[in-house]
């Protein structure tokens, strides 16, 4: 957070079918639907998060992701940031205040990895869903499915994981806290985080420019997945992998797919890692392991499915 | 247990490196080692158990199970099931008291599906490992690995479950918890219980006449079996699959190799089945769902691969 | 389960206010409300339970247990456990079939601990509340509360723990999993098996003659408990004591009380007991420890307070 | 973090008898004796911590907390913070390098809660006890009791909140997360944290100047917990209250004492807190509820025992 942004804001998916999209987020996943707009768009938010939404679902020919947003602690480090990036050599765009409804002004620019991403100050405060800001009850009735507290990270694929680790390390004030580094020693995944998160963005350099991995969701225990899993069967979704335990983070995990081939991850625990802790790495041999530490196996469709 | 049989006492389990072996279900899966007999034969049991053994190691050429042996209440009932099992036709054998060092004359019989069963009612009871008989503590100090709580069933492949169902249930007094029943009507798959478990055997009916698919031990909770999983990875032992939940029983589940390519579970929770209960059927068209209840697919090496 | 009781089978709850007991026991207890007969009674389940009921509530002037009643594996064997229940002195009241909906003829005993007692062998099997009987999902949508799964035993107050042992044991089959034994050697608690379930009925000696101490419902785990005990204060139910374990069982156990005075319990995990076990023995100076391991100080009121 | 300040990064807690203290803190709370210096001292730490140590113990005649320290990123930022605390008006010692075996020079301040707190920016960097720096596996073998992860924060009793609360924010850079305030609108309690983690250090406004109330150690599951009170129960521990969750995080806890009579928590989960969040408020008059969350009562023993 030493540059001032703090987490992972938003991030806006295309889905083929809204009304089968909205299931999925809001039943099986259990988002909170808390808007939709005028261009009819979806805004979705996990119940711990306290601003508006989370999560934007857009209908599109393709599914995929439109943009990551971080959100950034005042308007003051948006101006120095936006400094930074023009001083690094980014191209910045200005999207205006109420492009989203009950966001502030955004600072968009185009990542070497082939991502839109952006920065923003604003967006309106509505705090953690169905508990009181005075003496809150520990968790809210009428959750829903796998109770999802909140959009955690993207991992996302594509070009020039060097450049990227510059600009997000240099300019935007990430820290490195895993990476898995190939034989020749260069390192092929980032795992890159804001505060004392395992991460809060995850850059995989391959041949899939501006390629989509997956959207994570916060839930709260292993007991949680063991249910997400239920409810991935019950509801017959196509699962990918889990529930399993991942080895770059320590993390337990389940992946899964949304109606339009968006590959979703509820994860619960994991190590926390702070800024002045040295990053830790995995050899790419290991990379199994790594990924599923139980079965130290990759299947084919986690390494090349992605939208 | 209306005709006396309590439960599974123990397996004879056949293994190509005795001191592998021990380091497999010693240190990994928790089994305390109580014994080993003039012949090098190991014995071995789960803390919660209150007789002396419950597994028993011998180095052979080929791994596999020897036998199955089923605790009686008493000897009026061994006498009983003896001859009740003739009277339906079974060749019976006895071995006397001492053959397995501490327990008592075996009644064994060959059934149906090719293995080798045995009926005891003596063997010396030890009471629980490690706490005491008063006031006992919740769980012992010094239990190892995946600290597993007792020896729980076998998984039998091979013929004729027709033959097989009537010689447990008419003859032996289990029940049917559940089947997997194919599209003829024709079970496939038993899962039969002496108490209120989920099973106390299952029998699949295949051409693997007189395999031996698993042994399978309890522990205590979801979390132990991420523990589980995690000492599989830990260790470089070869897993099978999990973990996740079964359909059949609903329990949660992972499935990994000894050294010797026996197949061990480590399992917790699942239902529970009275007598009075209806058999749970399964149709065989669901038989991932059944078996692997978040993926929904089988894969081949757990329908092949057995000892 | 040697002379063909299988398990309790249900409880005839007094209640001072219908509706607030309804509430109770559906929203936050989770039991499913399966009738109301033509007197106002209501009756309910735990949603793993496959006959109709196991809980009824009756209203009434002042709170307790009007009985509690056991399953029998059929009629044949109730006609035996009648005749020894005479043979051994019992007096025996016949209820004919109807007097609770839905349920066969009872056969009810006035036990030496004040309580009435019965014996059934039919009641309408109407499966798992809320999944199919073919190919079950592992658990049913629209569970509310704690999602009780059983009603599971009673914990009963009253005088010679002695004679209840030899009717309770010699003529109706249970088996003594644990007791507490004062300094003398005299017995003062005893937990009594059907099963390997811990208990199916406690029974305390002391002054309180026909005392009802709590009906315990049994839940899937210790993080279930966190979630009962988080649900007790958000609907600002009474507690008792917990979440924590018992040292007797071992099991992991919270307690409340209903509107009107009456103690539940939900409980996860404990030991089991096969009927070859040696019963376990608590010394009454390690009461404390006994009921609640964590603290090993009873409170007050969980030792005098009952209905 | 924003004024460089990252977490607590040590405590010295005074006992009466160190080698059972050390006992106490290596063999139940789980955590890894890793120096002793030339003074007797005793230097701890969890297991996944990465500086060589974040507790000493101190022989001494009373029991109680001499201090403690904050870890700063860097020299520059510890340079900045002294001048903050100079103009602030606070009186600051420093103490030079090595006077803590491994531990760079400390800037002491005496806060208004009659507590001394010191920074520092340089510690022997060992990396997670246990685990490799590459490929490391997701926990080490080896640990002991409660498994104790880090030192996570205290709970320091005195005077003049608004001092403090304007000390540490204003000055140090902590944010307000949650607090208790009275029916005055006076603030009676402030958990103040540098990340996003619940607290890094808690205040109460009472007589008990320079109290320390308890230091409290992160394990990671509710589970962990479980086994924590068994460990405190089969080892003659004395328990303050637990396992419960708090209001305040919503962590679940249990607290005991150590054998100087020093109050220890371990505790699991809990809510997280960005800057940007409002803090939370209680009312003085809910402080039971507050504080534990299922009993709603607060016992005396809480409230006034502390060192």
């Amino acid at each position: 957070m030493k540059k001032g942004i703090l987490r992972p804001g938003h991030v806006q998916i295309r889905v083929l079918d809204m009304e089968a999209s909205v299931k999925h987020y809001v039943e099986l996943v259990g988002l909170i639907l808390t808007h939709r707009d005028s261009q009819g768009r979806v805004y979705l938010k996990g119940w711990t998060e306290v601003e508006r939404f989370s999560v934007v679902l857009v209908e599109a020919d393709k599914p995929g992701m439109d943009f990551m947003g971080y959100k950034v602690i005042d308007d003051q480090s948006l101006v120095q940031l936006t400094q930074d990036l023009l001083a690094y050599g980014c191209q910045v765009e200005h999207i205006p205040a109420g492009e989203l409804d009950f966001c502030g002004r955004r600072v968009r620019f185009f990542g070497p990895s082939g991502h839109w991403f952006e920065l923003y100050a604003e967006k309106e405060y509505t705090g953690r869903w169905g508990i009181a800001e005075k003496n809150p009850e520990a968790w809210p009735r009428g959750l829903k499915g796998m109770r999802a507290m909140r959009f955690d990270h993207c991992q996302l694929h594509g070009g020039d994981l060097h450049l990227t680790r510059e600009l997000f390390i240099d300019v935007l004030g990430f820290h490195l806290a895993e990476q898995v580094v190939n034989e020749e020693g260069h390192a092929v995944a980032n795992f890159l985080s804001l505060s004392t998160k395992a991460h809060d963005v995850a850059f995989i350099e391959d041949g899939n420019i501006g390629g989509f991995h997956h959207a994570s969701f916060l839930i709260d225990t292993w007991e949680g997945l063991l249910r997400a899993g239920d409810l991935i069967s019950m509801s017959d979704t196509s699962l990918d992998f889990g529930p399993t335990r991942h080895g770059i983070t320590h993390g337990q995990t389940i992946y899964f797919f949304d109606p339009s081939g968006n590959r979703n991850e509820v994860f619960a625990g994991g190590d926390f890692h702070y800024p002045d802790q040295k990053p830790i790495t995995w050899d790419e041999k290991h990379l199994g392991k790594a990924i599923f530490y139980h079965s130290r196996v990759l299947n084919e469709r986690f390494l090349t499915v992605m939208t």
